[in-house]
């Protein structure tokens, strides 16, 4: 009799036979980490630019605005002729013209003339203050000044929303909605933004239907393919799904050779005879890590082949999910520029019932958010999907922690 | 001598002479949430429903798993036959055939056998527990079971995951990453999703460029529109924008009636001889709000015409993000299913320094996160857009508040 499990087929330069030993999760993401750098960047429109990355500072070569414009609708006056006025004591100015927005008044304001302004309308010379619809009678030709402005009230200087020459915005910001409009405004058209990286899906599995089919007799549909679609959009990346792929060593090597800055493997990932993918990748490329102290997903692995980084995740769904969201999810916004860190909420509750777990393993639990109280799921098996619909988020348990008790506070990373 | 401001040019039947009143912030959110309900909705392919809000209930008709399966790498054998077996108490059975993902074992394990089988195989009938791979030495033929099992370990069971006839998901509900991953299990290739709402901007201003333009002269670029198109994608709907209309009439209602569910105006909306906009719904449809008590974005309004929404944003950049926020954006989530809540992060902080406002007006104040604290800008204009690009959030200062001390915690919704 032989030690179980099985040798893989044609593995004579790589022996696995189960995991010898598994790496820790801090080993496996130091590892991750050091592989990781913004990917170089590309010309992007104004249009599509929000929530990009940016790969260059930004510097405006002009100020914003360009000009001193009017803040308000009124008249721009010399401050000095309304000194004293008031609704008991109005003094009276001659109106010489006016200025609207993109249109000069042409002349001078002398003592004792106004032209009559509209909101950011360029002022006029001679004029050093705006007087507000609000505190003037007027008719074509005079107005009666009820109220006094100081020089400069109601202005706006040049360059006071944005200094000609400054860094408007730094490299590596993700631009906001807001950030689109100061772009605009200096006459920036197009950014350099981090490319999105482009992912690469390759489900295995013969037992499996394409996504979305009615499952039939022994056969299962996809469930990987449009989840993991779900989150490489979510996380910015640019997802490749050409459908299910045979459990065959030469359709897989080809499709990890396949265009993409990222190849995301579901399932045929683990120790067994139909695990094709870590034996191909070990041989043609790098198998880093295989093999991670977790639960769920310690069959999950990752290495390289040639500038692609491989993520061997589980074709269990939850460990699929877990293992995306540990390491394939975190590639994929640093390559973008974004943050490391888990798009998630998080929030700090109590746990309704005690949360078990082993030291030397990450635990990676789902549980429901219940009157304020965070309490773990009963069914939670890896294959459990439905187990992180049901739930609002999950708790992970660190590998030097046997859990938490009743009533412990914990954070919980929100789905949503 | 009459009163200013200016009479609008043809506005006989509407008489606009300054906001005579302004609307309280509470009455114009109850007229909008009146007018708010989610759209029809469309069937939408998994591939693409990520984010997207059901606008069914959705049933499963089929059980997930729909046969029992085992759970692990191992042999399917029975229970009973495995009591007793220790490392030293080693009960032999005799390999009778193998099982793995839709590849079933035909026959039948009767006492003493095992069928070697993968995780996610059926169950051989017969068998009622899987026996894993570590606690098992093997050769073709034969193993020698080290420990035991007991009826339905390591098995899952047919609607374990998913029962048949169960509603796996309510209408209403976003559609997580998982969740497609569930969908496809029980093969659902697409859902009823809350169609996006089509959004039209409608940017006037003669003195506006091109978005992304270079500054020249009096004219500045259009900041408004490339900002609202990053909060109306931001917001689920699909931004229609067209470019600068001019300020001409015809040319602004015939862009008021494209086909659009929301139609969001910037600039124009005031009460100037330049504030074409309010006249014209007004006249060809409703104008139900014009003028609110906020700062900034006092001009701003809404109303409808024929079944299209349509927002009043004023100009000023940091105005139109205001109201954008207020009132379009929310308007904009409801009508694709989203929640009325703003998509901001929340998160409680001191003020660093006093807030000042003013009782009866709404303040929306730009604030700095540092230290744990709040610090409100100090210049904070309404025309002053990179004083939403410089800070890190805002406070909603309420109407019956004149603003908060240092020290007061404060909420702060952040920009990101």
């Amino acid at each position: 009799m032989t030690t179980e499990p099985v040798p893989v087929e044609g593995s004579s330069d790589v022996r696995m036979r189960g995991f010898a030993r598994r790496h820790t999760l801090t080993d496996a993401l130091n590892w991750l980490d050091d592989q990781l750098a913004p990917l170089a960047s590309q010309a992007v429109g104004l249009d599509v630019a929000v929530g990009r990355v940016l790969g260059q500072d930004i510097h405006s070569e002009v100020a914003v605005p360009g000009f001193a414009r009017s803040m308000m609708d009124g008249f721009a006056v010399r401050a000095a002729d309304t000194q004293g006025a008031s609704a008991y004591n109005r003094l009276e100015l001659t109106i010489v013209g006016r200025a609207g927005p993109a249109e000069a008044f042409s002349g001078q304001v002398g003592p004792g003339q106004a032209v009559r302004i509209a909101t950011g309308a360029p002022m006029p010379e001679g004029a050093d203050a705006v007087l507000p619809v609000e505190q003037v009678e007027a008719d074509q030709e005079h107005l009666a000044a009820q109220g006094e402005v100081s020089p400069g009230k109601h202005v706006g200087q040049p360059g006071e929303d944005v200094a000609a020459g400054t860094v408007v915005f730094e490299r590596g910001r993700r631009l906001r909605p807001q950030d689109l409009g100061v772009l605009s405004s200096i006459g920036v058209s197009q950014v350099q933004a981090v490319r999105q990286p482009q992912v690469r899906l390759l489900v295995t599995g013969n037992e499996l239907l394409p996504a979305g089919s009615m499952p039939s007799g022994y056969r299962i549909s996809d469930a990987n393919g449009p989840m993991l679609g779900g989150l490489v959009a979510r996380d910015g990346g640019l997802v490749h799904n050409p459908g299910i792929i045979a459990d065959k060593q030469e359709l897989i090597l080809a499709a990890l050779r396949d265009d993409a800055d990222v190849v995301l493997v579901s399932g045929g990932s683990s120790v067994g005879p139909e695990d094709h993918v870590p034996v191909l990748l070990a041989r043609h490329g790098e198998l880093a890590i295989h093999g991670v102290a977790m639960r769920p997903s310690s069959p999950a692995g990752m290495g390289r082949l040639d500038n692609r980084l491989v993520f061997l995740l589980p074709g269990n769904p939850v460990s699929c999910l877990c293992a995306y969201d540990f390491f394939a999810g975190r590639a994929i916004r640093v390559l973008g520029g974004r943050s490391a860190d888990w798009p998630y909420r998080m929030i700090y509750c109590p746990l309704a019932r005690k949360l078990v777990s082993v030291v030397g393993r990450v635990d990676y639990a789902r549980v429901v958010i219940r009157d304020g109280r965070a309490e773990p799921l009963a069914i939670s098996g890896a294959s459990i999907l439905s187990s992180t619909t049901r739930s609002d988020g999950f708790v992970v348990v660190s590998a030097d922690s046997e859990g938490h008790p009743v009533g412990a506070e914990v954070k919980v990373y929100l789905y949503d």
